[in-house]
């Protein structure tokens, strides 16, 4: 049975169907209620807010729902801020600022949020989930959150990386495989490079942990999702899928590229953040592509592009956003998140049927 | 029901289970047989063969079993024969030939067998199904073949691959994710650098062509197989998972790279053919990778490493090897190939039967 398992149970929900964190406006207080209200868990990408506007963001979802929800966050890492840029790139983000006309040399007022503090609004909050991406959270944090009775999340895209963060007392993992958008949560040395497929992945930590594993990457309707528990995960995360609900604050050319895109043309990228993720190609990835091996760092490069996706946003401009998607984005659809979720258990129900 | 559907009927298969051709010289007749012999569908992986030795083959899996079986081939391309080999690349060849203490400049004899001949062979000789890989078949050489009474299977790496697979009159298609071990099949331009993971190609791929398709990539257990079947796969072909039975003609020391690999170690690579391949890292691809945008091209590339290839076998190193495998080697058991079919065949039964 994939509807009862120990994610069902320990979360306290209906259907094990997990709405993916997604930083940068989709996951809005609407959509992760909505998912959570129809018996799944919704989750707000945190990452880029600041305290304020998550707890703001928290007590919005509660205002919607009392069922469980999580909140996701990334893991700080040390960079250097004051990393030379190439005049390669510079020159290259000046021309998109002048073709966006917004000034040449912005100032850079931070590179990200305080995490510290971030994860002070979450403890305070105490959502039935925190999950995490880009490394390991430290022992402290950990137990604090557990006291709290937080269930903790990390997520993996190795068997190493699974491994690591089992013995560092999370309570479940994602095993977000290749086919996944957005940022990929490799962690490890070396690790990004090698993107393991979800069919591959699964079953592979699946064995080598004893804590439920999440699958992510790739599923977007009952059929993956089916696939999922069929390869031994106990839940599925969903995050492309989401993204076209009216729900989501997806900018609705993001939701429109989705809608048009084919499998080619959904690649892996460092363009936007510095770190690799997928999404729909588009003018700044091309631009950017041929400097690769200059680009800064993650969360250099993030801050240095962030006017850039403010502006072509603003002005409708889809070529100079982050589309992220995942590579089963064709197969989207356009329905409200409760409604999704519904229509996601109906199917999930009729392959598993099917195959018994 | 997984187990009959518009494959196992067309086919006259019991199991909708296909070995992988693995050209190079794996599927030996003992391993194509065993499988066939035990319900599935063996595969000559016969790429590499010469029409004769093609000939003797097939007969040589007629002497062991009654039941069908496939061919591959892999379809020929123009290539510029006397392309000139970067200094960087001939140097690294030297060095690797000095340390196998073979001569340094080998006379290349043939870059590929003649596909035509190979493909007269297999019309000849008739079996139940060819399959091919790299292109797409010309219609004379399809009519040909259907009119034996042969299946035709193609290879598709995208949704784009596969609907021009289905307008060109294949039978049935081969949807190869990209957690797959050995060659790509990719053939249409750009595609090989889109690495579509199995969760996401094979549900895209099933929506938009009518005919069956068989899922490859990533599957090595009977959760992988129902996985297939759950994306709406109507079989699985698996590659990795009969190289280690007793009856592969792998070389020891690619068993024992399979035995010994971590998920981690597994990477695409031109090094040795000059087309993208998956296999285990070794001490060639890692000489060969800083001169990747100098290397030749297929099959100029293979021909240049064959002596290299073999000299390293007979020498017993497996670091100047092709260790090609799955992402998912690490699940890899050595069993003999009938009982590993059955093993297959009651794991997916099971796991089938737990989701409905």
């Amino acid at each position: 049975m994939w509807k009862a398992n120990r994610i069902t149970s320990r979360l306290s929900i209906q259907w094990p169907i997990i709405q993916a964190p997604m930083a940068g406006g989709a996951t809005t207080p609407e959509l992760v209620a909505a998912v959570s209200e129809a018996g799944g868990l919704g989750t707000l990408g945190a990452a880029y807010m600041s305290p304020r506007h998550i707890r703001d963001a928290i007590r919005a979802i509660r205002e919607r729902t009392e069922k469980p929800f999580g909140v996701n966050l990334f893991i700080p890492e040390d960079f250097d801020e004051g990393q030379p840029i190439a005049a390669n790139v510079t020159a290259a983000l000046r021309a998109v600022r002048r073709e966006l006309d917004i000034p040449e040399d912005p100032p850079i007022t931070s590179f990200t949020e305080n995490f510290a503090e971030q994860l002070a609004v979450v403890l305070e909050e105490a959502p039935a989930v925190f999950s995490f991406t880009f490394g390991m959270l430290d022992p402290r944090s950990l137990q604090a959150l557990k006291q709290k009775g937080v269930t903790v999340i990390g997520t993996a895209t190795t068997v190493r990386e699974a491994v690591a963060l089992e013995a560092c007392g999370v309570d479940m993992i994602v095993a977000q495989g290749s086919e996944a958008g957005g940022h990929r949560g490799s962690f490890l040395p070396d690790a990004p490079s090698n993107l393991i497929g979800t069919m591959a992945l699964v079953p592979q930590i699946v064995d080598r942990v004893s804590i439920p594993v999440i699958a992510a990457g790739g599923m977007m309707d009952g059929r993956g999702i089916a696939a999922a528990f069929a390869l031994g995960a106990e839940a599925a995360q969903l995050g492309t899928a989401f993204l076209t609900c009216p729900e989501s604050g997806a900018h609705p050319l993001h939701k429109q590229a989705i809608r048009e895109t084919s499998d080619e043309n959904i690649v892996l990228t460092r363009a936007f953040s510095g770190k690799w993720a997928r999404g729909i190609q588009n003018d700044f990835i091309r631009k950017m592509t041929p400097l690769e091996h200059e680009l800064p760092t993650y969360p250099v490069l993030n801050a240095l592009t962030k006017d850039i996706r403010a502006a072509s946003g603003k002005q409708q401009q889809s070529g100079y956003m982050s589309l992220w998607a995942g590579q089963a984005a064709p197969l989207g659809r356009e329905l409200g998140a409760g409604e999704l979720v519904m229509q996601l258990v109906e199917e999930t129900k009729r392959v598993c049927g099917s195959l018994g």
